[in-house]
């Protein structure tokens, strides 16, 4: 199957290495908005302009759609579902609702696939809540992201005035995990679940206190936090905080039993060196899944959710019941 | 939609209690190969004798199968499958490519669906494998049991000579677990995987050493294990070895990056304090998506690898996508 990245950042790249590593996948081609001569990718592969996407169809099977979630996805999913089977990474949870819409609609008008929000959060660890929720009715469930780099969080404390660079980690509470995993059905508060730790390079000069004032009370990013700041030097950061690592765990304890009589907990976690390589993974595998799904007939949009899991596997039905199963 | 249960040990009973309190189903029959009236159930559901259940064939939609897999099994679902959309809990891994055939035979040929090997090994655990090595190809994963009460095991030790009653726990060795963990992937023998813990009430009089000498040398059994015997009287087993927990965790580690630059680590763990209770809650889950599929016009035997996640919850895709991704 031959496959396609639009988009060539972090995530580009991770899509990049899983894609070529795939025995049953071609990288025919990496699309950017930005002029391709200036862009260097990891193999061999043919940079192009993002404009003459439209031009490759029927030589591209899927196309991994690796822009953000903000402001690129929204709008490139919808158009590239036009023209070719599309996976993508939105992971703006509040408007999956919304952004499925817009894909199935895309999707079906022109016969494509579009499966949206894979990666591990949404993707996996959704997976992780639906399975669990489905063998534990009777219970709750509980996410924590971490120990690992937000990059959102990075960004909002670049923009602080007299801020030079940061790097952010958000980091579960291990009495909050222990909690959930205790089957005791906590509440947990915001604050009581995680804390955020920046390390934070200030321009010469700078106003330290102001910095730090200005990250802890921000908004929606740090206020509801407890949070700590440590100024470091920029080769500091560069040495001890270059690598993108994440993960973390989805917890969902409950109760079997006529009458609620056993306790159970059900437990996934990640731990990844690199969180765009691995979420790359995941969509390689997606995109296996749509080629299949487009190929047996299936229009319109989808998530991991709709998706056979033996579809994600290049192993057949028979080898994955005689060595997985 | 309705649902029938066909065999009524402990499983059978998991799945009572599961179908019982689950709000989109209704528990139509229990049907065992007893006298119906020596069998007390734990609901007001009706109890018919099994023989009966071919008359039933339009007052129910599914038939969760709850019999052995040594012998019962092999020879009911594919006779069920021909009058009824059917689950199993079928554990012999290595005949399960012989199953789905006979499974899928008598369902197709009868416009049925049957899905076997439901539960949580094989089943979520088969999920745990599927998913982490599609999203890490480059790896290798571990599967450990326990601790837990192994009833093969128990039910081994039973039948020597002497022995009164016996419970016994497979327990994974927290060294081994950590070494999956740890992503140096190592080659780790079944003794160095799990240990065995055998509590035994023996009979009065009998030759104490030569029990434990019998469980020791039992070949697959125990041979290949580090095992303790520890002799305690029945009232002890019962007030300290009479519930069936179980558990496990499912560890892959593998690598990221073009050159395998970066190392993750997938887990899926469970702590059951009841084992038949929390598989029972898991058949009847996936007797939910049986019905589903069959009402779409799949037909043939299936396992948890083919079934959309979706179709496990009672959520709509619309919900799930809204709470759940």
């Amino acid at each position: 199957m031959r496959v396609a990245i639009a988009g060539y950042g972090n995530l580009g790249r991770g899509v990049e290495a899983a894609v070529t590593n795939a025995p049953d996948m071609e990288l025919v081609g990496i699309f950017t908005r930005r002029d391709p001569k200036t862009v260097t990718v990891a193999t061999d592969t043919p940079v192009y302009a993002w404009d003459s996407l439209a031009q490759q169809q029927g030589s591209i099977d899927v196309v991994v759609i690796c822009g953000g979630s903000a402001t690129d996805l929204p709008q490139q999913t919808p158009e590239l579902a036009k023209l070719f089977c599309v996976v993508d990474s939105f992971d703006t949870h509040t408007n999956i609702p919304q952004h499925f819409a817009n894909v199935d609609a895309a999707a079906r008008e022109a016969g494509t696939v579009g499966v949206i929000s894979c990666g591990w959060d949404p993707g996996l660890f959704s997976l992780a809540r639906l399975y669990a929720s489905a063998a534990l009715p009777n219970g709750a469930d509980y996410t924590f992201w971490g120990r690992g780099v937000s990059q959102g969080h990075s960004d909002a404390i670049r923009r602080i005035p007299g801020v030079a660079d940061a790097r952010q980690y958000t980091v579960p509470v291990p009495e909050a995990v222990a909690a959930a995993r205790s089957g005791s059905n906590p509440e947990l508060t915001i604050r009581q679940k995680h804390t955020r730790e920046c390390f934070v390079v200030a321009q010469e000069g700078a106003d330290l206190a102001a910095i730090e004032q200005a990250i802890v009370t921000m908004p929606n990013y740090f206020a509801d936090y407890d949070t700590t700041v440590t100024f470091v030097s920029q080769e500091e950061l560069d040495a001890n905080h270059a690598g993108l690592p994440h993960g973390g765990t989805v917890i969902r304890s409950g109760r079997t039993g006529l009458d609620g009589e056993f306790g159970d907990t059900v437990e996934f976690s990640l731990a990844l060196e690199s969180n765009p390589y691995f979420t790359g993974s995941v969509l390689a595998s997606v995109a296996r899944a749509v080629h299949r799904m487009s190929e047996d007939g299936k229009v319109g949009a989808y998530t991991m959710f709709d998706i056979p899991p033996a579809l994600l596997s290049p192993m057949s039905a028979e080898e994955l019941r005689a060595h997985l199963m």
